[in-house]
């Protein structure tokens, strides 16, 4: 009973099937096939916009490859100091770009604040080239604290980056899950709220290995990324599999349906504690993810039971339980029944 | 009809059956899986030694984190001119490992002869801290030109590399064709022959991105190696996707049938070549590919019957075919029946 | 009347005469001459021990030199956050070895704790690969604030250092001025200390563009330190104008009769300020920095009497003036009744 | 008696005088100095054009921050196989740019011709992404075997330069020697010829650690070309030494006065060797370097008479004297009448 990721479970069935289905005769290798090929349309209806689409393995190549686009060697990118890119890649983003440097704020919620950004910012290049230039701002859309950034929140940092000559990057791990959570739409939550290039994610909702650069604009940019892409080793040659796969989750909202239902698990399971005598939210519950202070003893006793989640790093009474489309229903009743068990 | 290269077909049978086998249930992310943790033991049953693998979705990857490891940023690499890692890679090597340099040597039928190798040595180094200071040699096998090095010729160069004290990377994208064609024990084309680390395809012979390091010796290597998969975004979530197809690949010498019915193919057409009175190989035939040199127009003719491939860079009367397991008997004879009619 | 920076001055008197004495015929390039050749000795004997010396142009090469040496490529370096690697230099360390992190903690004073730097270190690694692995400690002696670690704080941090198998260097720019305040030995203040590396400052008291690394220890280095120097143009051709002046300033003490002007300078004009009813000290004056709190209008005020100095980015009632050795006494009595005519 | 390098001779006495000179009172650190001020200006004149300079300290560094300017990461630099950078300079200018090749051509007397690029740039780019994008020419001047390269034969490079959308650097480590062989004006060898950029060099013409990049055209290239020089610890905090030298340097022809005075000592010694008996010259003497072609034991003879030079790499009969504006007459008289006694 897994609930330490959702990037743990199996592929959703009608992801694995295209997968097999893709299995077919030879295709073009490098991305050439006639399923990345399709990537941009099927994108692009999706975000109501013309949009270009690289598909990756891997969403660390994915923020690595997009940020060092948006910064020179010299730059800096403000993040959330528990941002993924910050705290989670080994240094994948300084790799990919030696000489970048991450600007990590800290914020509630794991959420950067459009004021914060500015009052560091102000700060920033009174000593010249001294100084790593402020080059890019990347949000976590829904956050490391499964907290989702609201509309006008992104427009507000979008605004500050556009003062300030900074470009906006949005890693959407979990982009699904905030966008099923605001119910938005894919064009609201990204380009009409200034983001210029999001990491969308669909290894962690059902596929396997699947990911994608999403550029908004900039059409210059993208035979830089492909270049960014190869010469790190992410341009499969049988690219079709992973492209198969991406098509396949946009297809019928499948994506959305999918989101829907590990959103449904956590908000559940949030009002499980809500109403529990002991158990706490350490956060909103906005997504997939349920942040849940308890003491340390009791949480053992969760885990004793088959529960499988992590500790928070440098904590003993807060656990991250993730959910997954993949879970049924049933077991989310299990895990209710046993946490109302633990008083 | 694709003779493109041996990454354009589907994956074989057993390979997908295996990766939808293990679309079951969750299973730890970061190649914590059991079937990431078999790679070990299944690795080393076949190379007869304690081997480490690092599981990756490509080579590109694989030889970039492999000769980083060998190199300091300092290091140069013996390699041959025309060997992937120098052309085809968009700079990977010296982007994994800034500062280092691929020394490109010349060679007949892509092989680097070990004499050529100790006289470039010899005059390497005269200048102290300004030159490059060799480190590694990579040798591909089979070869860029489609041979392969024999055991004396692996063993010849890999006594320069330790009288050097450079180490010794295999460049096995087609390493199983390269075993069928010499006979020889995985161990003996490797290990034995002082080969240090081996980047082990399987996605050209049957398999859909999956390719591994295989570290020999070096011990205190490989946490290294995870450090470098995990900063460049190769650290796939869902790992056991490729580790299942590799388990499956070296199940029961699946891969050696593989390989070696790719073989088969290119020794008929190579055979059918030598009986064309104006056909010519280029080189000998000793894997899966068929250097074919014969006058533009009539391989213009062959491609205008739906035979594709590709022409070599910069020549017009040079093609190279490419013979993979998933080929057909009856697509070799079609194949050899079209050479045929165009005289 | 240049209270800018300590980097602004011209150089010493016996500094100049050294450069000048070593423009005599010809001399073998690269730090082959005999002035370069003697550095090891002569550092040897003001440290107490056989240490091994680069000398350099700069203050961040040095320090880029020898963060990429203590730490891999997915390593971090805990400093402190107002640290001038993390803050001044660019990115350099981070361009010096790509993928590598700085963590900037905080600390009164611009201190680093012992304390803080192991509740740190207890949250890293605890996701293994994922996170960069804590490599090294940086201190700045003396700090970016004008104070000084005492020895037992070095050696805390030392012990921290050890204890985690992380590496110490020492940011040396104002070395001089440190050893001066402590009234230590150049050996306790380093490697009986703990310090594994020096970055040795001489520029900012007295020299023009003259810094070393000292080495104590891990003589295995000194060849990659080597490398390191030339790949990144930072072995001049002509080193002997720099070694001259590095063998000028240790002999006869040169190097901290100079500093100790610096620091009596700064001492007066401390005095000064505690004596003063508006003006004050913002940190402890412990070297030849000196921070004033004053209101804006009368820090304009004495900027408008010709005193020339900088805010502290940031802030308008914060400003810091640098005494150098070549500063005049006359020179601060006069900054000291202006100081005093401005109530 | 020291015919190694002219990097192994003292400063001329004008230039130690003006380093002598710029030791008085404070200046703006970090280049803001009133020398440095004016190098736009002054070199400005010399080049008939407006440029920009950046001045540095070493050759390396102003050649790897030139190239890395030109190229994008998954660039490739043309130049000759023996260039300085691709031999000489241990990784720099690929250290400088993370994934950048250098692609070694070969050419008589050390000279790229047009044609050859050509034909090397008809192959590239074949493979699309998988090929490193040619994106600069570097072309050393005087080449590295002490020849020339005519206007004519930069303005055929050029023009396959701008033809490919590449650009041109140009190595003038001894640009003066070049210059004054060719009878030309420095605009004429550089910006009316084609090129972009040039490393200027000073340090082998009578100067200590005195080089600077020449920008032709591309203003915004320049705010680059200082955090590219920052970051690399480039930037010294006592600029004006260098830059003072560099304007004592320029002022009233010396650096003219001084490569002319090396070239005609090189022409002498040339000229000796062209009556000798059994000593022959390898290549044409057009700057200030001789490379001698003669048996082993005779060169040898030549060193036992107290005459220090290098073999060549790899050569017993193959020597290269390099002549120095800080040679005298008698010296010169000295070496002819040694070579003529060994016959």
């Amino acid at each position: 009973m897994n609930f330490r990721s959702d990037n743990e479970g199996p592929a959703a069935a009608p992801i694995l099937q295209a997968l097999v289905d893709a299995n077919q005769g030879t295709a073009h290798a490098y991305a050439e096939d006639q399923w990345s090929k399709r990537l941009d349309e099927a994108f692009s209806e999706v975000f109501e916009a013309e949009v270009r689409v690289l598909p990756l393995a891997t969403g660390t190549a994915g923020n690595s490859i997009a940020l060092a686009q948006l910064c020179p060697p010299w730059g800096s990118v403000v993040c959330h100091q528990q941002a993924h890119i910050n705290q989670d890649e080994c240094g994948a983003p300084e790799f990919y770009n030696p000489g970048c440097k991450l600007a990590g704020l800290t914020g509630d919620l794991c959420k950067l604040q459009a004021d914060d950004i500015s009052a560091w910012l102000s700060h920033q290049g009174a000593h010249g080239v001294h100084n790593n230039k402020p080059s890019a701002i990347s949000l976590t859309q829904a956050t490391e604290a499964g907290t989702v950034y609201q509309l006008d929140e992104i427009q507000a940092i979008s605004a500050v980056a556009r003062a300030n000559d900074l470009y906006l990057h949005m890693d959407g791990a979990r982009f699904a899950n905030a966008l099923i959570s605001l119910g938005a739409s894919a064009a609201d939550m990204t380009w009409r709220s200034g983001v210029d290039i999001l990491s969308f994610g669909a290894s962690k909702n059902g596929c396997i290995s699947a990911e994608a650069l999403v550029l908004f604009g900039h059409p210059d940019w993208y035979a830089d990324l492909e270049r960014r892409r190869k010469r790190a080793g992410h341009l499969l040659c049988k690219m079709r599999y992973v492209s198969a796969q991406l098509l396949a989750y946009l297809e019928n909202d499948l994506w959305l349906t999918l989101a829907a239902k590990a959103n449904e698990h956590a908000a559940r399971f949030a009002a499980a504690i809500d109403q529990h005598p002991t158990a706490e939210l350490a956060w909103p519950v906005e997504g997939n993810e349920v942040f849940l202070r308890w003491p340390r003893e009791k949480l053992q006793a969760l885990q004793d039971r088959g529960f499988d989640f992590y500790f928070w790093p440098g904590s003993d009474d807060l656990a991250r339980l993730v959910f997954a489309c993949t879970h049924s229903d049933t077991l989310i009743d299990q895990l209710i029944s046993n946490l109302d068990e633990i008083q």
